[in-house]
């Protein structure tokens, strides 16, 4: 069994949004997004998936549909299939995220 | 676009083990799951569905397949579908675990 600890994955970097692979299988995925200040993932969307963004640090500005929000650590956010969403550190210091986002885009089930 | 503050989310009951819905559509729910001392969730599996435990307080006794390990805040762990799996409350004080299973077993697509 697989046990991590989340926080201690966690990866930036000065040239763009990192993500990191915690799980996936074909069900799902769960990322960390890290992002250092100014640092975004653009606004886009998916048709079939729906995407949970959990703010574990820092300050987020989610997007989703035509709204924007300040997101802090502990609060969630969904951005259900369909709708544009994005998300930008709004904040003075690294942002990380916990995101899952099902079924998983990456995997074509065979079954 | 609905902004939970998860921690605010929690129900601890002394009857039974509490699960509190925080998003869910026809792909995954998310739940907290909330345990004082000495409760738990039996082992038991799913064919279909993975179940990420993410532990945001307390000390957890995870079960996948026969192996246990005890898991504190900030620590994820993957049961996939088809292995047993099942969580305790195994500290002293209350216990609070992010539960997100995909696809949602609750929920039939109509596509």
């Amino acid at each position: 069994m697989l046990n991590l600890e989340v926080f201690k994955q966690r990866i930036f970097s000065k040239e763009k949004m990192r993500k990191v692979n915690l799980f996936e299988t074909s069900n799902f995925f769960c990322d960390l997004y890290c992002l250092v200040p100014g640092q975004s993932q653009k606004p886009h969307k998916h048709d079939e998936a729906d995407k949970i963004y959990y703010v574990l640090e820092g300050e987020a500005i989610i997007q989703v549909g035509k709204e924007e929000q300040v997101c802090s650590a502990g609060q969630m956010v969904l951005a259900p299939a369909g709708e544009e969403h994005g998300v930008r550190n709004g904040g003075r210091g690294n942002l990380t995220l916990l995101v899952i986002m099902a079924p998983n885009p990456n995997v074509r089930k065979t079954s």
